[in-house]
């Protein structure tokens, strides 16, 4: 093969070419803007500037220890300034950010210490107890930081030293270096997994520059953003919004628990203008004591993932001056993937019409490479007939690199060349995907297929049901019946039969459920409904 | 060097690693917007999906033709349905694209046939005369297709083939193969050269991918968007919105030529969000007679570059409903780089305080790693106190692969790991830069250093400027003064010593104008001012 001329006498170099990396964000952040605020934290501020500094302080400080690129450090952190700085400080050492979820329990934490191999844990005050039962059920026991985060509430120091004292060691202007390759990882982050031990997802620093860039151009983030973090940064990085706010230089809002009391009043004097949560945040702004809620005249876009909103979600939320976005993705796929754009036409549109077309994951980021509905037993594309099931595919550059240690499961998930989600959508006419159920949770009754989420959706428009849940229970007739599990809204109150009623007035009646159950849905630690337990339940009544 | 765990079985596949293309946009959109109208031309339409396959048969038909990989295919075309397939439909065949400036003559695009090895030329029928000349001119004397564009009012045939005839022969579901390496060459653009012959400035398609999402994050696109093709496609494939439009799934609205008559008519009907141009156009829009202006009601966001717009123009877009965007970019960075982003504080501001905020070239877009003032003798950053004058210099992803077939001036450009873009700057102490001159255009008075912009920029404040450009003259006595040369407004009158006495009203003394020219000014293909012509002139006084 003989080149041409576009081949010769054009190199890469310095000036033409550069990994693609998050943490180039805050290195410009904090030239063109240092004396911005770039981290609000109750009375706290910091600039551009500082937060840079701090992460350099941070990077150096690591870099001190002999940790850098392969190694991983730890964190079990809130949504706090020391989370946002472990966001570039860590992989400005070149190490790996594994950021754990702060609802999981020692012996989890304990597993996922030595299968990332961790080399340091940084914890918050509020969570040193727990770690402290990780680390000594740890076979690796590796050293601990502990964060006095000034709102921090209770808890005891642990460990070697305080993380001020780390930073204060470390150096303002560490020159660090960003990846030589863009496929070198940059974080790792366990899925919470309803069995078995949690897997590692791996991030690469070209992925989450990219999906970072999709979230800023999907829910049309710019420089007067100010971003309330409601959601936790031990989520996927926050959706990869951790990078993205910082990427179109706006502020962080932070914000150590989810509760209206605080959001509220955070919403009002900080003027935020987008935020993330999933759907029980929205729900729990919703049912917020009047005398907690803050009236706001702007508006706040706010997007929500892991389950569709139900109408009276959104339209409870639009009264108090929230705009909601539907997105959807997975761990594997840097959190959002697909968002469900909304038209302006869509509007005018009822209530449940509206939450109808919102509960539709939609069409695929800019930033991913491609998105299929795919008939998994003959291998092709589904018609867009809002119809016909498939399994949802993904692939591009923000598909994880795979499963730290696990290529049985990584060769699995992205086998022939696509990942599999495990998420079953049609495709409507407009190109928009709607996931219908995860395959597991697909109920099949009398040949027919029951898809658990459209009862769920049912469920969720009676006036009288606070969150529901259905699954299949095992029946001789039928093969399976569809099995609801429902909380009560306070100060409702509601029978079986009229559940029942409910649903067979406005879904086909062979879809409703057979039998309903009262009380609260066991979750898991990112606040999923724990399908398996509900799954054991039903066969246990 | 021993691999760590974050190297082992995580191997880049299908699934998770694809080159960066901004064909991919055209895919996605026409996957998941397949009706909606992706370009608008006088009473035509096509949607997304007929885009794509237009798009698809142009490359089938090129591949045909033994087009591909390392050819380059030239194109003299307005802003067309044609120009818009050729971004897609040229690459796609593997090939690069050069888009010809239109208002070349006959002699510079032969050379630039030759020098880019033109393997095919598409030409709009308007310029079918021109370019007849130019392939006689051509030692290549490549094969000529000619389009006939329902809305070109004159010009004959030329070629082989009229330009759906080829289309005719191409495959609509032809399956095109992106780059194996996002490093590939995707376009030629030549750049106009006040002196000697053009330039081939060779983008990749990383670049033109990142530049587009820079676009679309920094000028705030999204599916909404309605782009007037005000600025020609020719300019750095259109600022790269060629295929940043496409990537938010926008419409774009195709426009023949610059004409006030077209352009307000086209942004009422067709409610036009977002359109790009040079300063010239806002003037030319401002100064429209009032039969030819039409009222809309929402508001047109319009970016300018190549030229701070004066206080006069920014006002007077404002009042006929245009937000106006400063951009700063050249060739070699694909179009804008810099974004002078505004604060809604701004706002407020008077309209002078309003103009010298927006004449700043601003901050660096997310998508480029690097921006620099620096002074060339010391090679240090200058201080940002919006004084000192060093060269900006840019570095990234989205700086060129180089001079085509021109080693020594691509070594010179991409010297120390930086673009050098011969622009003089100053940084504020906001970080924002501003463009004070290029090197060249410095004055240099007994001693002193006189910007030519800085007095250009007083005379556009007088009421009656139209135009104006400074250059220096040879002075025995001060060694250069600056000279004016100036365009009166319709209407108005001028004098010499009126024009001396405003500006030493309005600026230091030394630095106004001791001669002062009247009459039109010789401008460029791309409508920019030819100081070298101007200079000359002023040394025959």
């Amino acid at each position: 093969m003989t080149t041409s001329i576009f081949d010769r006498d054009l190199p890469r170099g310095r000036a033409n070419h550069a990994s693609l990396t998050p943490l180039d964000f805050l290195d410009r952040a904090a030239t063109t803007y240092p004396d911005r605020v770039a981290i609000v934290h109750g009375e706290h501020r910091w600039t551009y500037a500082q937060k840079y500094q701090r992460a350099r302080r941070l990077a150096s400080a690591l870099v001190a220890r002999g940790i850098g690129v392969g190694d991983t450090v730890s964190v079990l952190l809130p949504n706090t300034p020391a989370m946002l700085e472990a966001h570039y400080g860590v992989p400005m050492s070149g190490a790996v950010l594994n950021a754990i979820n702060t609802r999981l329990d020692a012996p989890t934490i304990a597993f996922i210490l030595d299968h990332a191999e961790s080399k340091l844990v940084i914890v918050d005050r509020e969570f040193t107890a727990v770690m402290a039962e990780a680390v000594a059920a740890s076979r690796s026991k590796p050293p601990v930081i502990w964060v006095n985060d000034p709102l921090a509430e209770h808890g005891e120091p642990l460990g070697e030293a305080e993380y001020e004292e780390l930073l204060a060691a470390g150096d303002p202007e560490f020159a660090w270096v960003g990846p030589t390759d863009e496929w070198q990882a940059i974080a790792l982050n366990y899925t919470s997994g309803t069995t078995g031990n949690p897997k590692g997802v791996v991030f690469h620093h070209r992925g989450a520059f990219l999906n970072a860039s999709g979230n800023a151009i999907a829910f049309g983030l710019n420089r007067e953003t100010r971003y309330l973090w409601t959601l936790p940064m031990f989520h996927c990085n926050g959706w990869t919004f951790t990078w993205a706010v910082t990427a179109v230089c706006g502020t962080h809002v932070c914000l150590r628990k989810v509760d209206p009391t605080l959001i509220f009043p955070s919403i009002a004097d900080n003027l935020v203008s987008h935020m993330c949560g999933a759907p029980i945040v929205l729900t729990m702004l919703i049912h917020a004591p009047e005398t907690v809620r803050r009236r706001f005249d702007h508006t706040v876009s706010i997007a929500t993932g892991g389950a569709a909103p139900p109408s009276a979600v959104i339209a409870g939320m639009e009264r108090m001056g929230f705009k909601v976005t539907h997105l959807y993705g997975l761990t594997e796929t840097y959190g959002p993937s697909t968002i469900c754009a909304w038209p302006p036409e869509w509007d005018a549109l009822e209530p449940d019409a509206k939450a109808r077309k919102m509960a539709r994951q939609g069409v695929q980021y800019p930033t991913i490479e491609g998105m299929r509905v795919v008939d998994t037993e003959t291998g092709r594309d589904v018609p867009l007939d809002g119809q016909t099931i498939g399994e949802l595919w993904l692939r591009g550059n923000t598909v994880m690199k795979g499963y730290l240690k696990n290529p049985k499961a990584t060769g699995e998930a992205l086998a022939e060349g696509w990942f599999h989600t495990g998420d079953l959508a049609v495709l409507h006419p407009d190109g928009y995907a709607e996931v219908k159920d995860r395959s597991k949770d697909i109920i099949i009754s009398g040949g027919e297929n029951i898809s658990s989420l459209e009862v769920e959706d049912v469920l969720f428009r009676h006036p009288g049901v606070m969150e529901a849940a259905v699954v299949a229970r095992s029946d001789e007739r039928w093969g399976e019946t569809p099995c609801a599990f429902v909380t009560v809204k306070p100060g409702a109150s509601l029978t079986a039969e009229e559940v029942i009623a409910y649903c067979r007035e406005n879904m086909a009646r062979f879809k409703a459920p057979k039998t309903v159950v009262f009380g609260e849905l066991p979750k898991t630690s990112t606040g999923k409904i724990q399908k398996f337990v509900l799954r054991e339940r039903a066969e246990a009544l």
